[in-house]
């Protein structure tokens, strides 16, 4: 897996319902990519350990799902360079607001590219990795292209009762 | 300082105007106490440096004060034993809505004792540190009721126009 | 029951669902404690009975869950010096956003240290009293600090499909 | 004093500027009135001798003006059967809208009638208890039809630029 | 029915569900009502003929539930001197929110008496009433002393498992 | 003023300083039009006088702006079939929250076609019954084009520094 | 279908669950109306296209159904002179405030006349067209006359149990 | 301005008080940019015409700030497969809540990387927009380094009164 290219990051294996559409769409660009559990409050050593090595190991983007105080991908954040995309969980009682805001009002200095609540916010994250990703990957760029155009088409296609 | 009971932190200095009535409420118990400003975020070094010792010095709880995605007392909280009270700041657009989701929706396995938004939380958070040290102090514990007495009879002098 | 070191005090009987967690990790780390149902609202008589004879029982924490308008921890903060954490009920219509800010909007003077909405806050009560607990009972702080191992390692080894 | 028909009752002095529109108006209808500072968590004793009297003193309506976690209302409503009507104030972070559900989202059994948050609640907390008090006062519902034709008429000359 | 004390109205026959619960506590304690569907929107003449006759039919108190945009009881003030109680109904998107503040944010001159959202404040509406009814009706607030003696009692012999 | 094709009714003096920017743009656009304080709450028999004759006099569009429990839009739109457009005001505690919902969660079978908080929705409530008038008045369209494409210019030639 | 005074557009097709209430009540009252799912954000290629002939193909109201960041019906009106209406979709995670907000706020210069969240809005969609349309139509002004009517009187007829 | 790699657009002149801070930013670290005034409502020609070329003329990032019904940054990453960021203003009645819920609840198919509300929102948007670029340009990389270390610094060295 060390030529993960995006790293896809759930702080509780609950997250994965939600966070597995972010591999999926990964999946299907054929983005190598890296699902693993860390929490920022329950294994604040592993989360260390994980972010020290993610420059090095060639990790270009990672997407960081948590829900309620959603601290994960705001901790990833302050310790790599490397851009962090925030998905908020959808929690139990306040619905995914918890998450939102405890992921997106970051303070100056430390940035976290937040998606929408849920399902949508996962696939979002990937998609948006892989529109990073691209800038320097025209094969990557033309896939997003078709992927964009498939999409329309599919939507144009669409009839109502 | 190394004798110190209590520690205040808060992730920037515009939050002093809120947490020094954290520790003028502690200076008026005459509890030792120490005051610094660590960013979970911005100084993530400097956090991990700081908690490491926190237990072996000899404080017994820490005060946390953090606005926006206040992620500062959960950090602290899941790298230490010792009880973490937070206190959302007031933020400027949310007005501390998201400050208060951000501490207080902890995930079970890290808890962090959050007040109130703003000065009112500031204040009490100090109050029950006092409360929990003075479970085996009862010089402290006196004080408090002293401080409770004095309070209630202050209200109950007021007088209206 | 009159060596219990906790009391975890709720509201209604239909809180017990969500508070049994508190009571269950207390249990899980041996420390004495009582469950009452006491309502701030509907039996204000025994609650000032109750608080009366707190301090004298020899409780040392006060865990208190309501919902709603939710009253109980601040009312018997109010009348008492030991420490009390408070856990906001899911409520039915808005979700416990009704019994957070009911808790944790206390005035200056009296604080409630608040805990997530829900299970997570029940059990984070729990974990809280024992953290506080453990400033004069070494065991019990080697307990809690295997408690944070385990869970550690229990989330380490988890693995995603 | 001790004919009051209605008492005015509020947490904190700073709560007067709101609450002295409740006071006026009874004032304004010839409504005898009695207006407190008696906080609900700060000086429970205080609550607690004030409502053992209130219905043998002939109280008919009891107005209760608190902020924040705003339990002053309820808790006197938890104590006797006089009605109790609630008036939230502006809180300065949240704006009231704690005050509001602390106060309004009473559990079945006990129950508090709410007004609006801030001056116009005031206003009508003493409206509401004059409507009340006049089902058996045909002057004081006479008083009240005058009142309400005048501010028809009064609204109904204003005049636009 | 025209010897009714209490009016019970609301705006849709799907809020009887909520509504009923008002009527039943009514009937518990044997108060004289009557139950009615008039929509503010829908059926504005039913209103006004409704409303022009409540004062002369000796009609003391109206409880109005509503939902959304919930007009109800402020347009049933608006037109009579009896005091308006409301009971915010539990919406199916904003979950009350929106009845609740439409009902409570009423300007000053028209108070409307607002309960908790949904079932609670439709039982605590009936019980309000009886308060107010009772002012004047020893019989009835004996009757109220002992629902809540019997109540208290309820609850404190309530055990856990 | 009876050839009028657009009212604008507000519940409230104070409300002028909001809805004149829609009496503004109406005469921008040589719309007639009449501005009247009418309040549901406090003038109500005035409200149904207005609206009777709303529809004889050839008015086409109301336009009415309201705040808190902002029941006018609502109410003038239960009796009459003339489209109504509502404005929420700005209200001093919940800046608008509580206006926005209380006109715009209108039940089935009654339409509010609502617009934005203060300001911009009073300016957007003019343009809306302007280009509602002009589907049949060809000069009032083109109007509203040039309108248009002067916005666009206007914006498109401004510099930042 | 190009003799349709109203197009229904929805962004997703999950939408028309909701949407077909405006369809329906559409055909109830004969008005010729055409349904099509376009995406501003995945087909805005389409969207430009058919906003493009709008107005020379006689469509005299637009109703737009979005739900989340719901852009449709402002993306449709910032292109169109032909009035715009919009229904929130009840979102998954947030109930449709997301979808509200994202519709209502519309900056002043592009209005959209916003409905209630979800089925009622829909419905609510259709009868605002209904009367928009029957402006200049006397039959279609007839009709609205008689369906309030209907409705009053079903409403009347409902009987408790 | 064609060797821009950054694009920083906003709604109207009066967001550049906030996006300023973006620019300031991406002139410290020497990143070339434009900032531009494009109105996804009021010019939407505009809009499609910047869009078109965004690609060919080598913009890599675009960062977007919209308030209210913020839909430019949805609108823009609609038409472009350039990573989009989108910074919520802080908008006059609901302080930025509508704008953020705009902008981050995307659907699923076209993501925006949505940042803070206001000024560290700007400020974070320039700083993620550094490190996407500088996944292929370590020197932009090693000033970002440098850029943390410094603020690390900074704050470390803060003193407390």
């Amino acid at each position: 897996m060390d030529n993960a290219l995006v790293a896809v990051i759930m702080g509780s294996k609950s997250d994965w319902e939600t966070m597995r559409h972010a591999a999926e769409m990964l999946t299907q660009f054929g983005v190598a990519h890296e699902c693993r559990i860390i929490s920022a409050h329950r294994t604040p050593a592993l989360l260390t350990e994980f972010v020290a090595r993610v420059e090095e190991r060639g990790i270009e983007v990672i997407i960081a799902g948590a829900g309620g105080a959603a601290h994960l991908p705001g901790i990833i954040a302050a310790q790599t360079l490397v851009p962090v995309l925030g998905v908020p969980m959808e929690s139990p009682a306040l619905k995914g607001i918890d998450s939102l805001l405890s992921i997106v009002q970051m303070p100056a200095g430390i940035p976290v590219g937040t998606l929408a609540i849920g399902r949508a916010g996962a696939t979002n994250a990937a998609l948006l990795a892989i529109a990073i990703l691209s800038a320097k990957r025209p094969d990557l760029r033309e896939k997003l292209r078709q992927f964009r155009a498939d999409q329309a088409q599919r939507i144009a296609r669409e009839t109502l009762p």
